[in-house]
């Protein structure tokens, strides 16, 4: 039974941990510094091949298995990676074509890391061969409890472009299309001469003179992703056969979005991710809870964090900024809030040698514990005191839809620059999370039943299954918003040839008439008016739909530029439900007052109230069949107040909480409400 | 007889078809659509290699005699583009060695346009062929009266740096040179020890340690150049021969300078361009005069324009803005007035698939008429009813030098990274505008006579003949204007071994003495005193020439920096006429000065005399044997007025003009004066 | 016996010459204004093998013979340049395996300069054929006084990625590490699984996934500057062997950093440079002052500069500002006062052809004299009638340690964006010099004995060695100043398993507890209090060192940070001497305040007192047994005027200086002080 779903719902505190690269005199030391912080679960061995088979068919286990020893001894419990992100010296010397290429058609070096083909066969075996004797020594370990598969996939490149993934595309194209005729016509191949009469003139999306066909250019992205899914799938059937009682998860990269993460995620027990907030530059808290719901969403279930920012943070350009006393709590809680459950930091002491010498782990290089080691301890020791219920999840009325498909879309033809992805799907989860309702992703074909409102956040590529759902959706009484640029294309990246929002046309009863990509230097200025609230102006930036509302009401016109007077968003009730068309990127004030509207329209309680000058603090809610729980969580080095709704209690003291609760820097409060 | 010859001086209104690209049911739709526009000729068949040659040798042409029979129907013409930008598949995986490679030795991939080779023999042959049974198949067709070479040569890329251009480079320069002893002079190759003694040893200028010969780089681009000209030759003559009634034009790509258009048009009917204004940015409206102006000048007659934007354009980086209503009007209007024969909408609908599937046309994805459908109608219906006299053409008093060799030595070697083609030759451009008065660009060795003013602005690759035509100029009356950095460089690129302006020192009367490269962050102070002029004063930015005058008379003088006192233009009296050196890139003010000063030293009309805030508004003159014509056009999206000289009457109306004239946003007014 | 070395102690004034870049009818005309101006040295050659080699083996010397002669009959003596930084077009045709290769795989062409792999066996044979030659024909020339080895070794690019770089790599690794097990402990193979088990698994550090191991980068670094110091070995002992009364030098590059120019210069008779202070932007004399500095340092005694700017420079971008009068000389006194005993211009004219054709000599293209030339004449003129004692040298009683390796360390693991070289070294480097007290550079190992105060600044890869040298320093009275990031890495990359400064946190008395890379958005407040100086408060960027004082006395402390009220700086006495860490990159007022007290407690006697506006003037001390002299170079374009410390007499007129001395735009006075 895996440890995560076994019922107990503690927090699991670990490590990342590389003995290879550490004396076996300091094993005994590190093992008890860890029992010491609380310490319960260890990830080993994803990177190392070369201990684990230091010449081809010669496999060495025992120095792992003195080490696991160790921790055993002190009741930790133990993740093993599989080493596969890093084949070997030996191995790529005997199989240089392993190496992935590059676009421009390089065969790129050893001496790095992830350097191989996604498609390659011979590296398929290779790793296979690892993977089985792994398993086949570790099924029965006391110790271990579960396995990660690889590690970040596709972090630092997505396709290669070899000669064997170029042929494994086409025969992916043939199984996808059956015929030429029918990939021609898909892609649109008349333009521009493309028409394929074999399946080897295909050539992948690598350097050309212009640019490359979008639909090519998707079908590859797909090919890769797959290319991954079927890698690691590989790794699952060796690991599910002969290791049943483990489970098995992979680290994602949280907004990362190479891979389909949904496909990648749906073998897995659960998933887990790599989280840190500091890396190169401030960090963004909204960000990073939007990757943790993601990453929750992915399979609709609680996660791990794998990697959890444990120091300063450093790659080619300098070391980043230290984190202040509070903010590894502060990032821990934060990732509990959102169901992380388990938080394994990254790193347990910082490497002396080697590309990330410094990317810091909770203990510096000298190994001696530090402030950051007292703080890790520390929260350990809250989080061991912490127990909610069993059934307590995530409160989340609100569904986004998200695709990968369109997010690749997105980026073959970026239809701004400006459009980015926290604009797009960001700027709905920021307005939400301000009034402390939780938001939970949604893949195109899943069930929207249950949500309050479903948002389409410009989803360029929407498909039929979707709008249908989409449909029903508001039908039986949710409230659908949709987004500029949504349905404009259909899923194999052909334009519809009816006007967007298409096959929401009907539903939302508007059609955009025509559109103006404004951009940033200019904006268009917005008046709206929503059912029962006042009359709001304001900014509009990035693109303008210019609106014919078949049978909707116009609750938005434009005031200024060429289609002043004309409608900017609409609404249309349907069936119990509303849909509601937003024709732009509009400034916060607007997607306030939207907000605002929404929850009052689907009676959501909105945890906060006022927030004043208290941007800084996230507020997120949880609810069991007993009671409803309220995590406060200060990102900012201010104190911070801020308004809450309803009777709240300190859940540790039982101290009814006043209307108003104020919050040191970097606090974290948890409440509850029965 | 071509149709631009065929002395109706009607403007034609026409658009670029796909019907490869949209389903049979539909063509006889557009058919109507169009002729109901007023379109009265079209475009097709540049990028359909692959539906007309779908298997080597086996032809298709019933499909487009299909659609051009409907357009028959309408009594629409047809241009017929030749297809060999896009190799198709078949031919690609056939002759891999078509796909040209780039400076760093990487060959291209398909999958994109113009991916060939332009030297490559075996493209030469199977170019040839396609071509031939084009030509053979629609010689007698009785809509066809054109044709269309290639698409936009060298777009995207110059050269090709492959092992067959290498060795033809080498023969080209064999033939230019005779002996290695002559290019090793010619070159300088006693710098840095590179000493040709086997033509096999040239390289072309790719990749390299540190930088290659600027000679050889020059001469280089001529070979390119040369090599897209041959290329076309070899389309034209076969054409030639088959087609004798159709013309022969291409669609070049107005101030693109990868090419030496006065060479590639010589033997073409007339030529086109293609036409983008607002394409990245906001439409520079003096920017599209010049390229207008140049393109016209190419073979000083009325020219095409073969693509005219027909709404948003989109290429990597996202979607333009979209023409406002009238703008799209206003930017035909604006090629009329400059000479364009006829105006051919890029595209008639907007793609739906493909990579230009935002890049978008008269109709819209959905193929329904709009608001810019309405208003290519209404443009067309206008330009139907304007009718001037055969022999009316743009008056043109003043003439630019320009020379592409000397735009690729500036390219190559920049003098300075702010003395860009704009401030180079687009300020001289500029200031006559501001009063309407027209400018054509000569092409040394080109006659100047009958010409007021002749100007060599920055023409940093001089030869002796051009040198001897503008003394030619000014000795029988003209007035010359040379700007600095003339004369600097023979046209084999070597550096001359007499100061600047070389050739033109004794007919400039003055030497450059020495000079300071002050570029944007320092100016210097320059006061000008011209001959019936008040002193004026202002600043010279980018390059100071230092001027030691042999028996010219000083007009200008440094206020500031060492050179403060010193020369910083002289005036010389030369024959019947005059002659101007300017020693820096002056700010309008200054260029203001200059240009009053020219006029009435040549006695030459401006039609504006006053535009105090209508900057935006723009002034062509026409002239008949029996008429002067003007047309205003502005280019602001506000209200805009400003004064005229003479007595000018609305060319509709025939009502008096009074002496100020306002103009609405966007707004085309024309006049004549008997 | 050496020029350089010969007692007289006037200054050689030269010119880079290029006879056969002009006809032979010019040469008697150069020569004549060369003895005009006062040239008594030209070097000649070292880009002409083409000339000297015209076909393999086929010899020809005959011209230089000529043009030698005619500088012989003016008294001019010759350096001769071995020409093998440009192999000549035959050589590459022949041998197409000489070109370098890139860090991507693609072999770089022939066309520019420099273009051969450094470790290919076949180019070292041909380099010293044609070495061979010229030293046996030239050995005994009247004119010959000695060789420049090459030219500017490294420029452009540093390794080249070839299979014989890798074999070689691989055998200098297998000489340096002897076995296996060795080289992957020292690297920490262990990190992301780089175990080898064979040399030839070993790539090099070319295009990978994600970054290579640190530790092998800078191998590979060591191993190129070896490379080139091989390949220059080779020639030298050839000359020696071949021509034992010439000198030996080659020209560096200043601040360069690719090479180890310690290691290079040991065999060297003494080094020269290239300074091209206005190159690419404004001139900053104390970056050129400290590149005249380092580069005396190499062999600490005096140097040449071999190239001296002469005019505009220009490279790809544009032409550069124009040198205003005074420039020129007042960059050659520059060179002189920090220790050239020649200074040779380069070049003697403007070459019209090549890619330097904008690289402006002395001469105009057109080869007449003007103000550069007589500027150049008037200097030359003064130079020779200075003749300071011949043991007059530059007083430097402070010394900065500075090693390549550490300059490579860093720049493969940059600490932070803005630690560049200026904010490590250069700081420290500008305090002193505003008070006029020379600085020397000490390579690591080198002895510090005789220096009052010796700064470690910023060593971030110090070795014991060095830590065990300024123990010794401090202890026998000399004040150590340590800069943050010192000692954090031991010489093979590895970082110590003790808080930095390492080795010498006893002699500090201080460990650094911890740091934050602050950078340069925000900064630290430091109150810094120096013994027996004021309390001075200030900003503290890019990095703090939170300090925990073992035995050290605290200085500085933080005003803010989550550090506020820790230490930011510590002093510690020990033995005689003075040990103080700073561990921040202060702004100057900070910094100042410990220079301030340095020089007093060190007893230093600065030659500047007050320079209130005067930051432009440069104050450099000589000292001989007999007197100190001062050099006052004015760098700014208007006049200054600053106190001095002491009783000096202007050296030409023996007239005493008061106490405030001014000095007009580009001025230089020399002072005495006996
Ligand atoms: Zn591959
Ligand atoms: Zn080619
Ligand atoms: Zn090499």
């Amino acid at each position: 039974m895996p440890v995560s779903a076994r019922g107990d719902s503690k927090v699991l505190v670990g490590v990342d941990y590389y003995p290879e690269q550490w004396p076996r005199a300091r094993w005994p030391i590190d093992a008890k510094l860890m029992a010491d912080a609380g310490v319960r679960v260890v990830r080993v061995g994803e990177f190392a091949w070369s201990e684990f088979e230091p010449a081809p068919g010669r496999y060495a286990f025992a120095w792992l298995d003195d080490a696991l020893q160790l921790l055993r001894q002190h009741d930790i419990s133990v993740v093993l990676g599989t080493p596969t992100a890093t084949p070997p010296a030996w191995l790529i010397q005997r199989h240089p074509e392993i190496l992935p290429v590059d676009p421009d058609g390089v065969r790129v070096g050893f001496g790095g890391r992830r350097h191989y083909c996604p498609t390659r066969a011979v590296y398929r075996r290779y790793a296979g061969e690892i993977v089985t004797s792994l398993a086949d020594h570790y099924r029965e370990h006391g110790a271990v409890i579960g396995w990660q598969i690889d590690n970040e996939f596709a972090c630092h490149r997505g396709g290669c472009f070899c000669e064997e993934c170029r042929t494994t595309f086409q025969r992916w194209l043939q199984r996808r299309y059956g015929s030429l005729e029918h990939l021609n016509e898909t892609w649109g191949t008349a333009f521009w001469s493309q028409t394929y009469t074999a399946w080897e003139q295909i050539p992948l999306p690598a350097r050309t003179v212009a640019v490359h066909n979008p639909a090519l250019r998707l079908d590859f992205q797909r090919f890769v992703s797959d290319a991954y899914t079927e890698f690691q799938d590989l790794q699952i059937e060796i690991l599910r056969t002969r290791c049943p009682r483990h489970f098995i998860t992979t680290n994602l990269m949280g907004l990362f979005d190479e891979l389909d993460y949904f496909k990648l995620s749906r073998p897995l027990d659960f998933v887990a991710w790599d989280n840190y907030p500091g890396y190169h530059g401030p960090a963004d808290p909204v960000r990073t809870a939007m990757a943790h719901d993601l990453t929750r969403s992915l399979k609709h279930r609680k996660f791990w964090v794998m990697e959890q920012q444990a120091g300063p943070t450093a790659w080619e350009g300098g070391v980043d900024r230290s984190p202040p006393p509070g903010l590894l709590r502060l990032w821990t809680w934060q990732a509990v809030a959102h169901g992380a459950e388990a938080v394994i930091y990254f790193r347990w002491r910082t490497a002396t040698q080697g590309a990330e010498q410094f990317w810091h782990g909770i203990l510096d290089h000298d190994g001696r514990p530090r402030r950051r080691y007292e703080e890790v301890a520390r929260t350990a020791a809250e989080l061991a005191g912490l127990e909610l219920p069993p059934d307590a999840v995530p409160e989340t009325p609100v569904a986004i839809v998200l695709s990968y498909d369109d997010r690749w879309a997105w980026k073959i033809q970026p239809q701004h620059a400006a459009a980015t992805f926290d604009r797009r799907v960001g700027d709905w989860y920021r307005m939400f999370r301000d009034y402390g309702i939780g938001v939970e992703f949604v893949a195109p074909g899943e069930p929207l039943r249950g949500y309050r409102v479903a948002i389409l956040p410009s989803l360029f590529m929407l498909n039929d299954a979707t709008a249908h759902q989409a449909e029903e959706f508001t039908r039986t009484g949710g409230l659908l918003i949709v987004g500029p640029r949504t349905g404009v294309k259909d899923e194999t990246s052909r334009v519809r040839d009816v006007p967007p929002p298409g096959p929401l046309s009907e539903l939302l009863g508007v059609e955009v008439d025509e559109y103006d990509a404004i951009g940033t230097d200019d904006a268009a200025t917005v008046d709206l008016t929503l059912p029962g609230l006042p009359s709001l102006t304001g900014r509009s930036t990035i693109w303008s739909d210019v609106l014919g509302p078949r049978s909707a009401d116009v609750v938005a016109v434009y005031r200024d530029q060429y289609y002043a007077g004309r409608p900017a968003a609409t609404l249309q009730m349907a069936g119990r439900g509303a849909a509601l068309y937003v024709g732009g990127f509009w400034e916060s004030g607007l997607l306030d007052g939207v907000v605002r509207w929404a929850l009052r329209q689907q009676d959501l309680d909105a945890a906060v109230v006022r927030r004043s000058n208290a941007h800084d603090v996230e507020a997120v809610v949880w609810r069991s069949a007993a009671a409803r729980y309220l995590f406060l969580l200060n990102h900012g080095d201010r104190s911070a107040s801020l308004g809450l709704a309803g009777q709240w209690a300190e859940l540790a003291t039982q101290q009814p909480q006043s209307e108003t609760v104020s919050l040191q820097p970097f606090a974290v409060k948890l409440f509850v409400a029965r």
